[in-house]
């Protein structure tokens, strides 16, 4: 967990307003849920290993035979933070879903806490902007999803960036066809999820290792020989097909074209964005369709992701409701992003005599504030060069020196830095 | 704990966009904490009678014998979830005191949690707006916060508040002339901080029936015969003295004397703000001098308070410095403040036949929002009303009814509401 000084914290506030006014922009709507969740929602299996991440809040006015009688820290817990936003969206959903649009297109902008070892790059506590799209079951809400998330992309100047599609339905039905048995399928899919960090012959090895079904094992490989990624566009079947064993899911296959196409199309002129990755896995075992994740040329790790998720918030509330998300990974991007200062307005520091009036000065500053500008009054010290530079790596960019009886008409600036 | 729908959440994060930029043009710069505090320090002495009030964060892998060998709650917890933003903000400071101004104004806005009972306009999580100025010993502290505050409930467009104020040694030095010994002193300002609700009679009764020095309590009561509030502008210190015993403490008189003109005279023109209220108290223990509370003519609750608290960083640094906030209470006033939309832009709902091309809508939407619209995308329904109504109600403000081949040129806009 971490404290964020003014120029982080000040970065941090630019790019999140630039990622909401991408998303409103595009349709979507801001949400916000508390921070703590009841244990038995948090704990339902939705959350796959983050639950065991879950930070446990103790029920209030416990007794020391309360204690006694504990097995489980969830004994004594009721409450917990959340360590994502799709679980608390879900029952969102199912709270409010009679208020809410037919299709409901959701951003959530807030933090999420993880008790993860100390390590670098983890944090306990970080924060997620995700967009989901519930009640829309058509390819339309991945194209939105991914269309938006593109644009937002651009809007933080994150140049060079690709969104990588698969399709769960895809990675099932090619493992089918190489001879993998139904339940192998979910370990399988672990081992091949690590294919960036230990190559195609790690996973092979891998499997081999894990004494899956030999000959599904020796199909695969022969797969492996391909490249693992390869750009698609323009985003046809055929180009899908190719990289994929014969006799693949065909609606999977010709709906996951027609998403790369239309997000392609719609965007116009410019660098394609979408790229087919026949091997993307995504660890989390709730999605059921479509999958994608941000990746960038200079990073090894993705800068987000998401997918369609259509069984999950029926556990919650009963009856099935289509669902897609897309989750930018914040932390990751954030220290990426150049946003310009916001321009115009003038940050000056009021540098002033030790005995000038109050008054005086805050008659100055809201002369100055009415005007458009930021105003820091400062006492001069002895000694004025610390201070200056002080300032201006506060992002002040103008300085005067005042004493009584100053006018805003009498002010002299200087430029700092 | 509440959920905020689209429309309270919008109005939330318009309100929070004013108060960030008042501030920040005030000169003061935001930082960001995380929400769990140590335990230890969450329950150092700094937080009064909130400390009862902190949700406790369960230790990560506790064992059985862990719970059976626990005698109090926090044997079992090392994190707390913050109840207030003054307490991470003296850890802050100490941890950060060299990478920061000498003098430090800190913009806070963020939530706390409170494991209060369950009862209206109480909630469990709660924003708070505060400012603080630490390391300035000078009442320039006190005139900075209250004109930042003053400016900032103009900006939000709430008239008519006042800022009432009173100086903690004053308190003090009143009690002592009327002849209440030192150590009954904080037991009376609580009872004297019931004023508002039991009147002036119900506080002298109070006092005797809890049996402080009885000529202390007759005096104290001779005094409430004058009003409890008095507006004392311009703010003299005759008139401040008229309102307190005769040899109150005169170096707080003037201080508070002029402070009060100063921030008067540096807002120039408008309605005078500050009020004097020689019988304000403001719970907290740790207040050493000037303390403040934001009245509304509408309200029989304050909207913020604050005050000097020079003593408290020391708790956590070892060496004192002088401090300052002045806390909004957010949850009170957002439903006060009516603020324009943002103007000018156009928010589009595309209202499009089921078998129209994705990539044609997302190419439309891309075109809108380069104007600088915002753009939702709905399948046209068999019913198309209850859609226009929940767009209009979700304030957009326009549709278009689209077809395959439309173009931004063909599409005609129809007002929604």
């Amino acid at each position: 967990m971490r404290d964020f000084l003014p120029a982080d914290k000040a970065q941090r506030e630019r790019v999140l307003g630039v990622i909401r006014e991408s998303y409103r922009a595009h349709g979507f709507d801001e949400i916000e849920t508390p921070v703590m969740e009841d244990s038995d929602r948090l704990h339902a299996g939705l959350g796959g290993d983050n639950e065991k991440l879950a930070f446990a809040v103790m029920k209030r006015a416990l007794k020391p035979e309360d204690f006694a009688a504990a097995t489980d820290a969830l004994d004594l817990a009721d409450l917990g933070l959340r360590f994502d936003l799709t679980v608390p969206l879900a029952r969102f959903y199912a709270s409010h879903r009679g208020d809410l649009p037919t299709v409901f297109r959701s951003i959530q902008i807030a933090p999420v806490w993880r008790a993860e070892r100390p390590q670098k790059g983890r944090y306990r506590q970080f924060m997620q902007c995700d967009i989901d799209i519930l009640g829309e079951a058509g390819p339309i809400a991945e194209v939105e999803l991914i269309t938006a998330t593109a644009a937002t992309l651009e809007a933080l100047g994150l140049a060079g960036c690709s969104i990588r599609v698969n399709d769960r339905r895809l990675l099932v039905s090619s493992l089918t066809i190489f001879g993998f048995a139904p339940e192998e399928h979910d370990a399988v899919l672990i081992t091949i999820d690590k294919l960036d960090k230990i190559g195609n012959e790690g996973v092979v090895a891998e499997l081999r290792q894990r004494g899956f079904t030999p000959t599904a094992v020796d199909a695969l490989g022969a797969f492996f020989a391909r490249p693992a990624t390869m750009e698609l566009l323009p985003f046809g079947e055929d180009a899908i097909r190719k990289a994929l064993p014969d006799g693949v899911d065909p609606d999977a296959v010709s709906e996951l074209a027609a998403i790369g196409r239309a997000v392609e199309e719609g965007r116009g002129e410019g660098e394609p964005i979408v790229q087919f990755d026949p091997w993307l896995v995504r660890g989390m075992g709730y999605y059921t369709g479509t999958i994608f994740e941000v990746a960038h040329p200079a990073l090894g790790y993705s800068l987000g992701g998401g997918g369609r998720y259509d069984g999950m918030i029926g556990r919650f509330l009963g009856s099935d409701v289509p669902a897609a998300g897309f989750s930018l990974g914040f932390e990751r991007l954030v220290d990426l992003v150049e946003l310009p200062e916001a321009a115009g307005a003038d940050a000056t520091a009021l540098v002033h005599d030790p005995d000038m009036p109050p008054a005086e000065l805050v008659a100055l500053q809201a002369k100055l504030i009415a005007d458009g500008g930021r105003v820091r009054l400062e006492r001069r010290p002895k000694n004025l060069k610390p201070l200056l530079a002080q300032l201006a790596a506060s992002g002040f960019t103008r300085f005067s020196l005042v004493s009584a009886g100053a006018t805003v008409e009498s002010l002299e600036f200087k430029a700092l830095d």
